[in-house]
């Protein structure tokens, strides 16, 4: 068996997250497995660094699979390209070693939050979090650095009967404002479910002056999610990276 | 009366362009007029600097209205934007002297049309068209030259019954090239029907070695559809800017 790595970006706009509970077939996922199954004549699994949520974009999603094959990584990428529809596309295929696994080995994983202030220039509408509000960037900026370092980050996950462990190690957290748009980019070890949102929404309440800065240690400390901001959009969201 | 000039930007993707001939709603500028009576309470005329054909997009077209109104350009601009949908948009709108007309004035268009070779990048690909061959792109920049000028471009104008003048002048035409896309960048006085797609299907043509650079000069000058490239498809085609 020959171990693929596949680096994969995608409008995530029109489906149900990269995988779901459940049997719909409307999820980024479900077209490579039936490619796969396509190329090799069987049931291929596929395992992501990550799921993206509904609707979450990606630029640099890493999936990989074991397949018996012949054919070259060259191939299997122009292969898979030519079935996946227009808003899914390889980028990338690398043959590793057959202990490489996409989301086990994954050591940085980057994403990105697109705000936008007023209407959106109209090439970027399904990929920006538009607002109307005036924003302080500088509270913003201020406020982000809190976030940097290891904690239990609870206060930031929907979910909140975790079995496992909620502790993450977030390595940086730059914003930054050009013309009417605020990037926040956020790299860190692993994000708990909806953990990047929150934050975004958590920044964004700073930046409207509803959170103080120096309040952000506090809602990280007492482990509570109704103590942070708002889940944004999925719309604004998309996964940049994953380094190994 | 007051005439106020507004810079749009638009999706083509959907709408039937600009302005289309009989009774659909379906065109860019049906939603403007909606507005403007709205806002006016009065049947409004809007002139564009020209109308774009159906898919193909604009950052900068220009249109012009004359309305009674106490408002401010800012407002008018707030206020269409609010009931635009979120494919089209107002980059501004400045109040001009009565004479100005956004066609009659217009001295310089410039378009662009995007080549991608290969599968597009999935948040482009609405706005790129995509091909699978090699292209020679010196080959390309080298043909390119020969459509700067002043000449009766009528062998790449669809429409062959032209009452009027077929001559344009061509002020400048950039072929760039960066990673798998090749933009062809074109301004001139004025543009024919279709005749920006026509041009940069001649240049693929030579790009794809159907035709010799040297061979333009020819094609120019038979004037007749037949010998120039296909017209290619309105979704690599936007309308950058307009000048006066």
């Amino acid at each position: 068996m020959k171990n693929f790595k596949i680096i994969i970006e995608y409008d995530g706009s029109r489906y149900n997250g990269w995988q779901k509970q459940g049997n719909t077939k409307n999820t980024i996922e479900y077209k490579f497995l039936e490619i796969l199954k396509k190329m090799t004549g069987k049931k291929v699994e596929i395992f992501a660094s990550g799921r993206t949520d509904s609707g979450v974009h990606a630029k640099g999603q890493v999936a990989n699979f074991k397949i018996d094959t012949e054919m070259s990584a060259e191939d299997i990428l122009s292969y898979i390209n030519t079935y996946l529809p227009e808003d899914r596309r390889v980028l990338s295929c690398t043959e590793e070693n057959e202990r490489f696994h996409s989301r086990l080995n994954a050591i940085k994983k980057t994403y990105m939050y697109r705000i936008y202030k007023g209407k959106p220039p109209v090439f970027e509408r399904k990929y920006v979090y538009s607002i109307n509000e005036r924003l302080d960037f500088s509270a913003m900026k201020e406020a982000s650095k809190h976030f940097i370092g290891k904690y239990d980050f609870k206060s930031f996950c929907t979910k909140q009967k975790m079995k496992k462990s909620t502790v993450r190690e977030i390595y940086s957290l730059d914003i930054t404002e050009k013309n009417n748009e605020i990037d926040i980019i956020i790299s860190g070890n692993g994000f708990l479910y909806n953990m990047v949102r929150i934050i975004s929404g958590t920044l964004l309440a700073v930046g409207k002056g509803e959170l103080s800065p120096s309040a952000i240690p506090e809602i990280i400390s007492v482990q509570n999610r109704e103590k942070a901001g708002e889940t944004l959009p999925p719309n604004g969201l998309c996964l940049m990276s994953v380094e190994y």
